[in-house]
């Protein structure tokens, strides 16, 4: 194998699927990138074998071949090296030379035969999203997703498409997201699990362009295909909970708030919460403020804000952090928050029409 | 006590004194910040008994007092307030309540009797410094303090004055660092020993402006005084090395080199050395070019820089990681590299002048 391409497009294309390659395993070789020449084309290669990522750029193919380099020294020798033409040759042994101006370094690769070849979508059907939308649904729900392996399939994300709408949810035991869009195409009703860790990857990837991303979706795997990178996750088995379920249609209480001012008390009350046992901020929603206070070891604190109330008043409880987690990926200037009792969830909801829908647990207080 | 002062300004007078509080401490008073009033003036003060810094600050001092609030809630909590005017008041029992607009926070504070007071420079002689000329004095040099304990005068930094002339000189077992300048009035000889950590903090603190510090060295304290702003920090007891005799005076081998190619090659080196066990690169010098080269289990590198020659070829090791610590810090385009044999020192100077001298001990080699 000899091939000659440039530095800037060889790194870029290393960092990409990078992503998939695995930092520590016992099987070394997926700790590498799978080099791969195709007529006038190199074609990368990570995997971790959950998630898997390619790249094709162009490059001077000068013979053929493929090979399997270390995926973290080789990013860190070819950000260093100039932005220059680069010649990889492949030598005996499977070590593997990088001449570019005045420096050659030649890295110990592995056998190609040893990689495992990404699993494919055969029989998935295609469907296509804006990819600015499939950034900010994943961005917007990939926090509520389930750190504790207890449940595996509250792990990932439930990727929804009925119709026009496609829906992004992810839950775990205290607070649920939903993020809804609309597809141009209409799409047959079917849903999918992805591991958190893809999806997170995945975001990563996205151009931010306003223009589609194809995925197709088979029984066991997830193809996320941007032309020239190509994404492949495995899914989740299993039943995703019933969601729809979860979600109150009602409410007794319904507060409009500013988004930031709501953030800002809450972050300053997080500081004290923090210090205490349960991260517990108490919501005093009256007439036209919500009091925010907090107790701990360290302090108090005391925050008003000017809210428009429509129906009860309430006291209600809840994790600090868990509340920030989701005013931090509301764009909105101004946020709808629902509530039925004080033992019941708040809802978060936009203004204006369905968007987000974010569900929250509220921590019991006895008085 | 009772005071009002602006957020902005309060927190950046928190942020400077807490360089010097005690991240974790058995004397929790040293992990506070002791507030006091002073007329129109409130003054901050941290220390760790090793550094200490204060501030002095306009406020409106309603009415005197003082007291020690713990440095990190305290900063984290005035770093998310708004940009408005802040009521600080002592309440019952050392608690401090901070008001900014719809906020109230109740931190828990400390007796101010027990917070130490800062030591005295008492009978110390003033010298005049360039703040500009501090702060690359202390860039230049720091990364050579030792970080090991054994010889405890090596982990901090020596500052001689003598007629017109500052140095600043830190060394370990392996490498040497001086950097010299000049200051507008003479002084008299005199010398002394700053802890690594302390100049550290001092070098963050200093202004980034071409005006004068003043610095009065006494026998066991040295005091920095920007104005409103008051650094005292012990010095280190003990006879530094005499560090001149161990500058060899003359050489056998002088490269000019171009200090950012030379520092490209041997950090992409460096990739290939670290695998190794001594992080070691080999220096060919010979005719008009330098050949690099590194071997590890991870595979092999080969530089080639072109340089300008004077005197005898030569073959020399350097450990990569200290040879690029020197070269990290140097601004000039071109330096000079003098070598006597391959197993005695580097020396890294200008191409004119004598602003910095560096000492590298080069790794035998046997081949």
């Amino acid at each position: 194998m000899k091939i000659k391409c440039n530095q800037n497009i060889f790194l870029s294309s290393v960092l990409t699927v990078q992503k998939a390659a695995s930092a520590r395993t016992t099987l070394p070789v997926l700790e590498g990138i799978l080099v791969q020449t195709d007529k006038d084309h190199i074609k990368l290669t990570g995997t971790n074998l959950e998630l898997g990522i390619e790249c094709r750029m162009e490059a001077e193919v000068l013979s053929p071949g493929s090979v399997v380099i270390p995926s973290k020294l080789l990013s860190e020798i070819v950000r260093k090296l100039p932005d220059s033409v680069m010649e990889v040759s492949l030598l005996d042994n499977y070590a593997v030379r990088i001449k570019c101006l005045n420096s050659t370094v030649t890295i110990q690769g592995l056998p190609p035969e040893e990689f495992p070849e990404l699993p494919s979508v055969d029989g998935g059907e295609t469907i296509e999203v804006n990819q600015l939308l499939l950034s900010d649904m994943i961005r917007q729900t990939i926090f509520a997703v389930a750190v504790d392996e207890s449940r595996p399939i509250l792990t990932g994300g439930l990727l929804e498409v009925d119709g026009n709408s496609i829906n992004m949810v992810c839950l775990d035991g205290y607070r649920l997201a939903l993020r809804t869009g609309r597809t141009e195409m209409a799409y047959e009703g079917r849903s999918v699990v992805i591991p958190g860790r893809s999806l997170s990857e995945i975001s990563k990837i996205l151009d931010n362009e306003d223009k589609n991303i194809r995925i197709t979706i088979s029984a066991r795997n997830v193809l996320f295909d941007l032309g020239n990178t190509k994404v492949v996750t495995r899914v989740l088995d299993g039943e995703f909970i019933n969601y729809r379920q979860i979600i109150p249609g009602d409410y007794k209480t319904r507060v409009k708030v500013d988004t930031s001012i709501l953030s800002a008390s809450i972050e300053r009350a997080s500081l004290i919460a923090r210090e205490g046992k349960n991260n517990l901020i108490k919501l005093n929603i009256q007439d036209t403020h919500m009091v925010i206070t907090s107790n701990s070891e360290a302090g108090q604190i005391y925050e008003e804000i000017p809210i428009l109330l429509e129906g009860r008043d309430l006291e209600i409880a809840f994790n600090a952090r868990y509340f920030l987690d989701i005013l931090k990926v509301l764009d909105d200037q101004e946020i709808c928050l629902d509530f039925t009792t004080n033992v019941s969830p708040c809802i978060v909801r936009p203004i204006d029409g369905d968007q987000y829908t974010y569900l929250l647990l509220p921590v019991r207080i006895y008085s």
